[in-house]
This record gives structure tokens, C-alpha cells and sequence, in this order.
């Protein structure tokens, strides 16, 4: 059976446990078999045969440790030379690698997985703020490689669902997930899980609660036409108490600020609403969330994000103006991003 | 044959002759059972039933003449004096009427249906900056009791199709069709239809342009949960060249002021996003519109928006701050409406 | 405007007129525009293109006379002598003809539409034994070119609907229609309709009775894999008290006999069950049907089946054994077909 | 986890591991939420919360040995005296109990149901014609308690799904599996399932040959309005070269023999078509199978088929004709069954 087979079986028997509670897991589970497949689905994702069999191709080696709780996810595993060289230069077959770190290997034959996005230090700006994930069952929406989902584990998360419909990130998370090996929770379930869907895909009923106790909605919300219906998708996943941990782009300015790019903002397309903090607030509370606190904002600096050898297109330095960089390339703000927590009542 | 089932066999012979020309009529036709049948489900629509049998016994007059370009909608009715008492007190059945206003009858037996809209200052605000409406398709979203469809006819458009979900705007419509008499175009078929049905719900084919060379949309963006959905939605009913007209609440401010009322607005529910003009060109651009102009900014008044003897209920003078005028009852600048007129490519 | 959308024209009336009494029409309304375009869809029906715009090529004239309650239905046309000579050509150009036969024409300028069958032979055996059709709606299943659809309306029929799934057929009844002018019922609408469907796509509502106080089914049982189910649908379509007319092939047998040719039968594709009378009148109760009775059983002749100018395939003289004609080329008995006549309570 | 939830786990995996060489499977994966919640659906089945609780109660012992090929499917379980007088009256209450026998218990605590149907007796004579079912999956349409699935199991088949709509039977089949124990097949797996479904809502594709090596369909063909669609269905669950076995109600008689019963059939309802075995070879071949052969034919007599302390309702004895026992009561030829074996080419 292979890493990816297994994954999905796993997640099968997770979906299936929640169901014996919470009926809504069946509509998960009728719908599984369409992101599975459709993921491997060549017609719709050209690369998507070429990515499976890299992940198929990694070699079958247990980790002699596992760590969920530095920097970077790592795995200590004891590559031979052969073994080594080859992994490296299949998970180099998946870049480019945004969300990271990653470190596979040991001593001198350590693969070190440079991502793009430092995403260590997100994490650490937002985990003291937020409610203790130890036993709870966590959403990552738009998780990419699932690096936080991984140190949502290591902070004791007892299900955590990455959903993301990149492709390429799904075949990411699969060859992270290859080396991590084992990871049992209580049940002797895997506790990380990735389903290839975008939020908007996800079962919803309104006469039914969410099956998450923490929800992480990163780096998304600026790129939906619709933020309120983003925010009542997400509210829909949370149980009664749950909490939303919500990061976008924001402005500056007042309750009444809103930037919307009229084209791309800092090169990016499918921009749409920049809201400042005060204004994002006013959208929470209409939303219907409670308790709503903002708990970092933050500039977006090229330590953060920058070029690296996994990762070698244009990035943030890019993206700014030459000139000027506290702006754009399109002379907006550069970029500046906030992180909001708050609850479903 | 009744009026309604005159007025529904006339929108099916219409939308039948445009089939043959533009196939996405043929998706009118077939959801128009499911529209018609709707706005006469009594488990959906209470009143339904009650505002059919008013509308059916309307005494079977045609008119003496009928006069679309004044500021009333006027239909000449030699009324006896029974049948002017009976008419006076059905309509008044069919109250609140919003917009208007309407004259039925003739000299001492003559029903002024006074509305709490003048609806004519804003047509007469609205009609110079437009393209001439002479042999126009026409869609008026959100259009209420049909007053403005009305007018277009009298402008010259060929055929007005006005669609709102309101079970009660719809039976107004109908009850003043009623004694408007044949008012055939010059193929002999009416000049104006009513579709009881939300724009959402409208046949949408990206493969095929609309069917309508203008589209009004007035007092309907703010209540969208997604103005870039519902740009998108508008653009999709015009061909190609056509026209949008579009009027909405806007604030004072530059490209980045967008006010979202964390509640009522003027007394209002559901309402949300409220630009400054600046804001909303630059939506328009972002929604693929070109020539883009703002051709009216206005301040609603008392003058245009009140309480009246066919609509009782609290009006404008009832939503605003009783101290400070300049402001709604929730503190928020008093309502501004902007027209925009902008082309679909 | 052509007499095909004429023709469509005219059945959307029929059936917006009807669905004001019997709401299961607007079922049939919203399923009309995918039958109209289906079989004007040349992927489907690769033909489609061709055989309507030899329909369209028929020259516009209105005929001086119609007959249908003669052995052929008769169009009585002044032709000069290029119309006689290009519509001719025009209709040879929708053979096979199989049912009819057809006259178009006058004196020396007479187009005989010398059908395979001399479908009036079955006519005149059917129609003493069924209930008088003045002023009923029927509905013909199967009913190919429509030319007992046109002797329904010849024996009082107020509305006669045509069902056949040919595309073929669809428009050599367009081409007879086209030479029919108006035809007006007393409605001033056609009497006679023709949609391109078979009996199974037709709406059924277990909880409304159907629209028809006849339905003829002749010819279509023994093609159908499930009898039972075509009976039902049959029922489904009748009002109550209204009349089944059904037409199939039998074998000679008891209540037990029943032949299922293994293969094809006659040259037939896709015959499934030939039940004696006895065993049809078994299942006709079984079905629900009351007052059955069989009112002709015929062994059919070369005289009334056979090839002609206007169907020059292989046709009954062929499918019999040369040796012996009282066997088919498989050997089974050769074809003999009753009908049934009964009541839907 | 009860024994219900267990078995449906254990469905899940055997399922998503097919789906990773048989695509359909996922088709079952999508279907398998509603069917199971169909089950439980108190509305829908009013029973079936009692019958879960029943299931639910049974105490938790594991069988010391169990035995799937005698005559009885025999559990030996070392019940105390209270456990085996709880499990005794919790079994009385799935009643009627129609096909086994069933043994759970040993020595003078023995619980034997001795159901209506001695369904060895049919085993006995199929088992000898059929192909070795080692290693084989298997479907068993309409497979009651599962008592031929567990004779299935116990002749070697690899994988068994029974299928039966009936809320009884599966409630049936989880008190007969609770007392099984692990059953696990080479691959840790239960090799039998039951799935709470008609064949009619199995999933096909006719692009795709089905999952079973052996589909059994016995006593389910007589009760289908339409056999060819019955026989299509078994067709398509069937791999290439598979093999169905049919049991159905025959009559004597010769190709052309059917019987239709215009109402009931020894007392039962929904009885259709009864062909003789020469009918039914016919039947077969023109629904494509091959190899056709008759292996079996048994007049069902009241040593195979009677009331029993375990189903106390009428049995055949009180079918037939109390005067001349070789008809039923409706006149009838007294209940003959043939076993059919063919192959899908």
C-alpha cells in the first residue's frame, strides 16, 4: 500500500469514526470519493501522474524521530547515500515549495526543505494568542504543504483537516507526510489528514453544527469575491464555541476603510477586499462571530518571504517597488497582514 | 382568460420568439413554470391567493387612453360609479405600494395612487444621461410594482422584462397592467412582462452574451452579500455594447472608503457594502465594465421618500436621527444614491 | 416565421392554455425546450441540418382544400408547375416514408405519398370499436409521421398530440403539416401537435390524473424490454374514464403463451415480448385497465405492408420465409397484431 | 463500537481498497452513507430503532469456534445461564425469521432458530454445479438473513456482499454477525458485508465490467415487473467471465410458456413473470449470458418451506389448494423453482 493509499484510508476511518456522532461526517464521506479522485484526474491536472509517482517513488523508510514542535517539521531519518540523493532530487520534482520549513534526514545527508515562506514565524505570532489545541479537532483552510497542520499537531491538535485544492500542494503534503511515518494519535488513527477541496466544497447545514473546535483560515480571505460568504463557510465548520483564527491583508485606516485593487496587487490576480483591522472587525461582528480580537498585525518583510533554492521564482522583494518600497509594484501599501481570532457563539 | 394568465401567456410568446434568435431563452423557458407557479404557492406566500382574487376582480374596463411619459403611470378609465368605488378599494388592498405613482380613471372618479416613492424624480434624474431606449430589450432588476418598466415602454423600449421576487410587487404590477389594456408593440405582443424571480436566478451562459441591450438595477446592490457576484450576474444579462444603469447607496470618500453597517442601516436589514463613487468605479472596472461614468449623486428626501395615504409605515423622515438629520437613526451618514452607466464590452 | 416554429409556436399555446386547468402541464412546458432543441441538435441527429431546411424549402401556399377523413389526407395545393416539381423532389427527400399514405396537390400536379403501409386499412379496422373522438384530447404514441394523428383531428379530435422520438418522422409531419395551413380548432388554435419524445420522458405525476381522453399505442408494446412499465405509462397519461388504444404483435395461445424472440424478429431489432390475447388481456388487468376488450386481430398482408416509390427498403415480402409465408425468415409465426381496447378507472 | 458500527467499518475498508483497482468501487463509497443511514431512518422504517436496540443488547461474547459449512451456520458460544436466556429472547424478537438455520450456543444452552425456509436444503443442490467459490468475491442479491453469505464464506469465497432492502433482514444479519466473531479473511479483514439496498440502486457502468467473480440471485426475479432490466442489472455487477446463478419460479411448459398471474401468487403479492426453463434459457441468452444451463429444478414442498416456533405466519402449507395440493389457493401450479447457471462473456 502507498503513502498516498494509506492516507486516504486513513482519513476514510477518521470520517467514519465522526460519523458514529456527527452526522454531517457523511456528507464528508459521500463526497470523498470525488476530491480523491478528482485530484488524480490528468485532464483536469496535467502534472498530476508526474507528482504521484514522485511521492510513490520516495524510499519506504521509518523515521527514528519525529518533530512536529521546532522551526521546521522534521524527520530524522537514516538515508543511505542512495536513498538521500534520490529523495532529494524527487522532492525537488515538487517545487516550488511555498510553505516550510522542512528537514528530512540526518547528519550529513539532511535534506533541508528552504521554503519560500518562513512560516515558523507566523506561527509563532499567532499560537500564544490563540486557545490551546491539545484534544481538538482543527480545520486548516487553504493549509498548502500543511506545514502549520503539522505544528497544529505538535501543539497537541488531537484531527487536524488540511484542505487546500492545489494539486501540487496535496502531492507536497503527501511527501512530508511519506517520512513522518506512523503519528498515531490515542485511537492509533493518523492525525493529520489532507483533502484536496477548496472551503466552498465543504458539507454544510445549517441545522447542524461544524465539526471543528479550531478553524485557521490563512492567507484566503483577500482572494475571495465574497468575504461574507467566506466567513459564514467557515462559521458553518465550527462547532457552537468553536474558534476562528482568521489572517488576511488589511490597510490601514478606519472602520470605513477598504482597498480594493482594481487589477493585481503586489502581482498577485483575484484580489478583492483589503479591509483595515477596524473595518475587518465590523465584518466579523456581522458575521455573527463573538469575542473578536486582534491579535497581530504584521509587515510582511523578506525574511519572511523571499526566493530560496526550493523556491526560485519572483517573490516579496519582487513584488515591491523599486523605488519605494512601502509600496507595491502597483502603488498600493506593500503588504501587511493581520491575524483576528474569535469565536462562533 | 384572466389578466395574469393573459399577461404570462404574452411572456411566453415572447420569450418563445426570442428562442429562435437566442438560444439561452430557451433556459427561460424552462424555468418559467417553476417562477410562475412560485408566486402562487400559498405555503410559500400566505397571501398569494388573496392578492390573485383582488387583481382578478378588477372590474374589465379597457382603458380610454393610456399615457406613459408623465410623471404618473396614467391609464383613462371611464369608470361608472361602482366600478371606481370597487377599483379604489381593491387597490388599496394591494397596499403598501413603495413606487409609483399611478392614476387610474378620470376626472371626479380618478385614483391617484400616491406612492411613497416619487419614482418619477429619480427617472427624471436618470433618463437624459442614458442610451435613447428606442427598440431596446430592456431588464429592470429589483423593479418593484413595475413603475420605471412603465416608463421605459414610454421611452421607447420594445420589450421590458421587470423581474423581483416580491409576491406583493408582483400583483401590484399586475393590477396595474390590468387596466393598462393591450398597449401592443408592433408585433402585436405586450411590450412589458413581469417575472416574479431574483437576478441570482436568472439563465447565466458565459459561452453566449444576454439578452438585453440595457439593464437598469436600482436600490438593489447594497442588499447583496456580494456586489462582485452580483456585477457579474448583471453583466451576464447584457449583450454585447449594452448598457448597465445602476443606482445604489454610496458615502462620501475616496477609491478605498466602503462603509459596512454592522447592522440595520436606516432601518434597513440586510444591507452591506455602501462605496463612495471612487470605490464603486473602480468595482465596475474590476467587474469588466467600460465607460464608466457617475451621471447623478442625490440625497434622498422627504420630497421623494414618505409616508402617504397607500403607504403608512414608517418612511425616510422615521429613519433618520431626529436631532441631527444628516444622519440615520444608527448614526451612519443619511442615504445617498448614486446612478453609474456604464457598457458591457 | 417557418411552420416549424409556427408548429412550436402553436403547441406552447396548447399546452400554457391546458396548464391553466391541469398543472401537470407545466411539466410538459418545462421539458419543451430541451425536446424542441434535441432534435434540432446535428451531434444527436447527424440529418437534422438537411431535413429541416427541406422543410423550409416547401413554397409557402396555402391549400384550397383539406381532407382528412379520406383513405389518404389530402391537401388540396395549386402547384404551378415548379412548386409541383421542387416539392416533390423536397419530399422525396425525407424517405423512407413508412405511414401515411399522403396527397398533396391537384389534377395533374398531385404528389402521392405512396407510404409503406397503407396505414388506413388499420384505421378503418380501429376506429368503429373506440370511443367517438369529437372534442377529445388524444394523444398518439409512437405515432410516426403523424398520419393517424391527422385522421384523429378528421374524426373530431379537438387536440391531437403527436409523440415519436424519429427525428426523421418530427419532420416528415412538419412537410405534410406545412401543406395543411391552418387547421384551426375552434380556439383558433392547431389542432394538431407534434413533439419528438418517447413515451418514457413524458411527466408523470402519480397524484394528478393525465391530460388525454384517448392514447393510442400501436406498434410500440412489443419494441419495449418492460412491458409493465409502458402500460403504466400509458395509464399515467390517461384522465380517469379516459381510453387506452393499444395496438401490438400476438402469437395464437393461451393465457400462458408468450414468444420472446431470442434475437430479432421479422428483421426486427429489439422485440421483446408477443403474449397471446389471452395473456395481454391478463397483463391489461394486471395493469390496472378495466372494460378490456380485443376488438380486431390481424394477420398483416403484403397488401397492407410493402415496399413502394416512397420506401424502397426491404419490407414485409422479405421478412417472411420464402418457403413458407406463414413463418417470418427466423421462424416464428409470421406478424399478426390485435388491438386492445380498454379504460383507465 | 457495537457490532453494527463494526461491520460497517469493516464495509468502508473493503471497499476503499477495491476502489483502488476498480474504480466503480468509489461509486459504492458515495452511495454507502445513504444506504446506511436509510437503514436507521425511523421515519422511513419504524422499527428500526427497536431493532438496533435488540443488536445493540446481545452480549459481547466471542464465539470458541464457528462453523459455516453445515447445515446449520453455527456459532458455539459458552453462554451463561443468564446470557442464554437474554440472547435466546432477543433473537425471538427479530421474528419471523424465513431463511437459515441459525445455531448460537452449545451444550443445553443452544439456542437453534429454526426458520421457515431449511435453506440448506437449496445450498445442497446449487453447490455442486456452480464454480469453486475459493477466493472469489461474491454478490448475493436479495440474500435475507445472509445465511447462503455465510455458506458463501464457508465454501471460500473471499469477500461476500449480501444485499437486501429489508430493515429486518439486516438487523437479522448483525445479530447472526455480532455471534460470528472476527471471521477475518487473509487480509484481517471480514469477509462478508451486508448492504441495506435493492439491485436496482447498485451502481453501473457500462463502461466498466463489475466487481464479482459469482453473483447469486435467487427468489428475487418472479417479483420484478421487468426481467430483462432485472437480468441487465445482475449483468453488470458481474466481472468478464463471471458467473450468475438464478433461482426464480418456473412453470412447465415449453419456450413460448409464461405465466403472469393477473393478481396473487400463493398468497404474495408483486408476482410477474413465471417463464418455464426453456423460456427462461431464452430470456437468458437474449440478455447476453452464455454457457446457460438448468442444473436444478424442485417443487418447493413443506419439508423445505413451513411454519416454525421462529416464523409462526402462514408458510406454504397454507399456500396451496387444501383440496388438490398440486395448485396454490388461486389455482395455480404449486410453487416449482429451477436454478439457472451462466456465465457473462
Amino acid at each position: 500500500m502507498t503513502s498516498i493509499v494509506r492516507s486516504e484510508q486513513a482519513l476514510y476511518q477518521t470520517l467514519f469514526a465522526l460519523a458514529q456522532h456527527y452526522p454531517i461526517a457523511y456528507e464528508w464521506l459521500k463526497r470523498l470519493p470525488d476530491w480523491l479522485t478528482a485530484v488524480k484526474n490528468k485532464d483536469r491536472y496535467a502534472h498530476a501522474p508526474f507528482y504521484q509517482s514522485v511521492v510513490d517513488k520516495l524510499p519506504p523508510i521509518a523515521p527514528t524521530a519525529v518533530y512536529l514542535d521546532e522551526a521546521c517539521v522534521r524527520a530524522e531519518v537514516a538515508f543511505d547515500d542512495s536513498e538521500y540523493r534520490r529523495s532529494r532530487a524527487l522532492l525537488a520534482n515538487l517545487m516550488p515549495w511555498r510553505k516550510g520549513g522542512f528537514i528530512i534526514g540526518r547528519d550529513d545527508r539532511t535534506i533541508h526543505i528552504d521554503t519560500e515562506w518562513r512560516s515558523d514565524l507566523k506561527w509563532e505570532r499567532v499560537l500564544p494568542h490563540i486557545s490551546d489545541l491539545t484534544g481538538r479537532r482543527v480545520l486548516d483552510v487553504g493549509g498548502g504543504s500543511g506545514y502549520h497542520g503539522f505544528r497544529m499537531v505538535g501543539a497537541g491538535a488531537s484531527t487536524v483537516v488540511v484542505i487546500d485544492p492545489s494539486c501540487l500542494f496535496y502531492h507536497q503534503f503527501m511527501a512530508i507526510r511519506h517520512f513522518l511515518g506512523e503519528l498515531g494519535n490515542r485511537f492509533g488513527q493518523s492525525p493529520i489528514h489532507f483533502i484536496p477541496v477548496g472551503l466552498e466544497e465543504l458539507p454544510q447545514d445549517t441545522r447542524q453544527a461544524g465539526l471543528f473546535h479550531t478553524v485557521f483560515c490563512m492567507g484566503v480571505l483577500y482572494h475571495r469575491a465574497s468575504p461574507f460568504e467566506c466567513l459564514a463557510q467557515l462559521k458553518a465548520q465550527l462547532a457552537h464555541g468553536g474558534e476562528l483564527v482568521l489572517e488576511t491583508l488589511v490597510v490601514a485606516g478606519d472602520e470605513n476603510t477598504v482597498l480594493v485593487p482594481q487589477d493585481r496587487y503586489a502581482m498577485m490576480n483575484n484580489v478583492y477586499f483589503l479591509p483595515s483591522v477596524a473595518a475587518l472587525t465590523v465584518w466579523l461582528k456581522k458575521a455573527g462571530f463573538v469575542d473578536i480580537r486582534c491579535v497581530d498585525v504584521n509587515i510582511t518583510t523578506t525574511d519572511e518571504q523571499r526566493a530560496t533554492d526550493w523556491m526560485t521564482y519572483h517573490s516579496l522583494g519582487d513584488f515591491l517597488d523599486s523605488d519605494d518600497n512601502s509600496k507595491t509594484v502597483e502603488g498600493y501599501p506593500r503588504p501587511m497582514r493581520a491575524v483576528m481570532v474569535c469565536k462562533r457563539p
